[in-house]
């Protein structure tokens, strides 16, 4: 039973261990007859692929292998053979065969034929069994991997900033209450309001939606930091793009300026389509054929404008496009879909908010190569973005991908006192609120910039997942907090 | 402005630049006049030691000069040169200095002088700006990606659980609810009571005390995976030694029994010790030199048995002895402080829980090494453990470290579904709300461990930090949750 006398199945299909006996455990894919020989797809989630297992007639007692079935668990010690079949280099020639834990074919939900999404999102706790989540969450973790290898390359420190905060300062939607009273019968005050005094923090908290202004103090102290940690947002849009709860990479740099910014979130997403494409071949050519059987079922204007791996190449391969906003709004105000009046937006005036139809033209059509769009109008964007020197726009950036649209949002900080406490101040923010976050401009102040990369959208673009909750183990939404 | 222009600092002092003109930029420490020349001291977070800036007398204005204060940040352009002072192989001689943002020494917090920590704790926005906690934060950087590496070399996944859980099965103490309601007047049910259908997720729901549960669903699919991330806790005690949010790296292992989850253990433990030795040298020679500086004020009994790079080394190179509960009941029961009443919690019966006190003396006093104690009695322990044959102890471990006591807890997980449910019931812990968890002994179960390593804690460790709010960046415990 002990690990050490285990072989793992990536080792036995991609190594050299032709004519050796190895123990290899895993879970039963599927099981098929043959004439004088039974053949077993084990699969133990080191690698998509699965390792054949042939068992020649009598070897293994009939009870034995009747109990072997789809969802089975298995320790199976065999010699490493050259395999006939094709698909496969080796296989493995069954001498003894244990069976760990049966799985009741009349109950076993996961059986070998192909199961709906829909229906895998409510096995959640199984379908990392399967091929399609057994890629993403591999290519999950490459990415996850690769994020850390990037920075630290650069010399930037990761940052674990609160996940419980008494400030809503960003003011970036709902957020959720965290509390220790009993709310049946939480402690009111004099004036029969709850006193959140009492609370366990000693005030009213909530769980962040961004580390951002966190992450702000620690570069204006360390240069080079990035968080990766969970937001939360209690989106009331159930949609195939929300998440209640998910992963943000948030990195800040003192002494960036907007183009520095740009520079790094440039090649911040390069890296990480470059190391998927070179560490997750295998699982990333079972997504690109996936997603193009999905297409297959769909209407031509809702099929995706680039195979999975043309997305990422396009990525990869081509320098990013950078134009202001007001170029943007130039070029989409004469394109052929507004004029006909095909975006369901249609742009007319500076100013407008830019939606993923347009993100998406600029992309896939215009210029077809990625974009960053860079000096928004101020009115439109959050209090602590760096005003121009025209006084109506603000040095932040965004980076559109095709298929999806915003992929990053970032820009250079305001670092200047009083222009941010005049700004929080038009838009209500408190600075009583703030004052740690203002100490940092009152106490050498310097400019500084920073971007956010919601994990889980840029693990839709790598993997091809129409639904973000796909493509995070164990999603959170409105009405679903199972597991 | 542009950072392509700067050069960081730890360039400067590890490079060999001498004689090239360059800009850095960072924060002044300390400003030195001296007869014919200014000596200022700069650091920019990315290593411990500041860069000597010499600004030869008339070279800068003197309006320049005198807002040049501790705190200020700077871009100074200068040439490396050779240093005669001592300390220091290189300094930056000055050819110009712009003043990014001044700091009042009227009202900046950070004089150059040594401040409590309890202070730093008040200012924790600032604080990363010291020496002390620059240390912690780069060798808690260090840390995370030691983390990554080690498990990524193994193959093994990093799985993001949720944060966000309507479970609390594992009956870890008090959590914290997580609400969308307003809790001025949350909807009621016919019965008067909250209804909770109403709220956000359909449900009550707490933030998470352990990823462990989802975990092993992860495992029990992918083989070896590993979570990290934020836990919480609503600890009432308000110790040095606690925290309400705080990190948990937990690994589980499909396949893997007791002995390989030890072997693992040990592994793991060593290779983050041996990396912080590697890696944060010069880091660690300061926090050393500092934990000493604070030893000196203490009484003898109070202070640390060895020194903080004595205790690193302790475990670099001492093989972990391994000795069951029951043995270690033995020895305890026989030692000098048990027999002197020195203990505060005297050993007598087998059944007893072991102390730090008990933890520290089989470390430091009787075996010299680090220990892992394992089969612990049941009733001790929770109920995913599993029983071993006497039936009444468990497969678990904890590994033990000098100064600190238990820094691992681990065990091999109850695989078997009618020992389990039996258990639970025992527990009083409701089979239904497990369903999940049960389906994976239902479907293909397997033999399958995992332990659980506190981040927080593990820092104290390497960083020799008493005070457990020293060595996360936002510390969040009872009446505190500022920043």
């Amino acid at each position: 039973m002990s690990k050490s006398k285990r072989t793992k199945i990536i080792d036995i299909l991609n190594g050299d261990q032709l004519g050796s006996t190895v123990v290899v455990k895993g879970w039963v894919r599927t099981k098929r007859d043959s004439k004088n020989v039974v053949f077993i797809a084990l699969n133990d989630g080191s690698v998509m692929r699965n390792l054949q297992i042939v068992v020649d007639n009598g070897s293994i007692s009939e009870e034995v292998l009747a109990s072997i079935t789809t969802g089975a668990s298995l320790s199976v010690t065999g010699e490493v053979i050259a395999s006939e079949g094709k698909g496969q280099a080796v296989e493995l020639s069954a001498q003894a065969i244990q069976v760990l834990g049966e799985a009741d074919p009349e109950k076993y939900p996961l059986q070998p034929k192909r199961h709906s999404l829909e229906f895998l999102r409510e096995i959640a706790h199984l379908r990392p069994r399967t091929n399609t989540f057994g890629a993403i969450y591999r290519i999950r973790h490459a990415m996850i991997f690769a994020v850390h290898q990037f920075f630290t390359n650069k010399g930037f420190l990761n940052i674990h900033t609160p996940i419980i905060t008494a400030s809503d300062a960003e003011g970036a939607g709902e957020t959720f209450m965290v509390t220790n009273f009993d709310m049946e019968k939480p402690p009111k005050g004099a004036d029969g309001q709850i006193d959140f005094n009492q609370d366990f923090f000693g005030k009213k908290t909530n769980l962040t939606v961004s580390g951002q202004l966190e992450g702000e103090l620690a570069a204006l102290a360390l240069s080079d930091i990035y968080t990766f940690g969970p937001c939360f947002r209690a989106e009331n849009s159930n949609t195939s793009r929300h998440l209640a709860e998910f992963w943000m990479i948030e990195p800040e740099m003192a002494f960036y300026d907007l183009k520095d910014t740009m520079d790094l979130a440039e090649e911040f997403v390069r890296y990480l389509v470059k190391y998927a494409l070179q560490h997750c071949e295998e699982d990333l050519a079972f997504l690109n054929k996936r997603a193009e059987d999905e297409d297959k079922n769909k209407k031509q204007e809702d099929r995706r404008p680039m195979s999975l791996l043309e997305s990422l190449q396009f990525v990869a391969e081509h320098d990013f496009e950078r134009i202001t906003y007001t170029e943007a709004i130039q070029i989409l105000r004469n394109s052929k879909p507004n004029k006909k009046k095909r975006f369901q937006f249609l742009i007319e005036d500076w100013g407008a908010d830019l939606q993923s139809e347009h993100e998406r033209y600029l992309v896939e059509k215009h210029f077809k190569k990625p974009v960053i769009i860079y000096d928004y109008p101020a009115n439109i964007k959050a209090f602590y973005m760096r005003v121009n020197e025209d006084g109506k726009t603000v040095a932040a950036m965004d980076v559109l991908f095709p298929g999806i649209g915003e992929i990053i949002g970032g820009s250079q900080r305001e670092e200047r006192y009083d222009q941010l406490t005049h700004k929080m101040e038009n838009m209500g923010i408190h600075a009583a609120d703030l004052q740690w976050y203002l100490d940092t401009r009152r106490f050498g102040t310097a400019p500084h910039s920073g971007f956010g990369l919601g994990f889980e959208r840029f693990m839709q673009f790598i993997t091809g997942m129409h639904n973000i909750r796909d493509v995070i183990p164990f999603p959170r939404a409105r009405g679903s907090a199972e597991f």
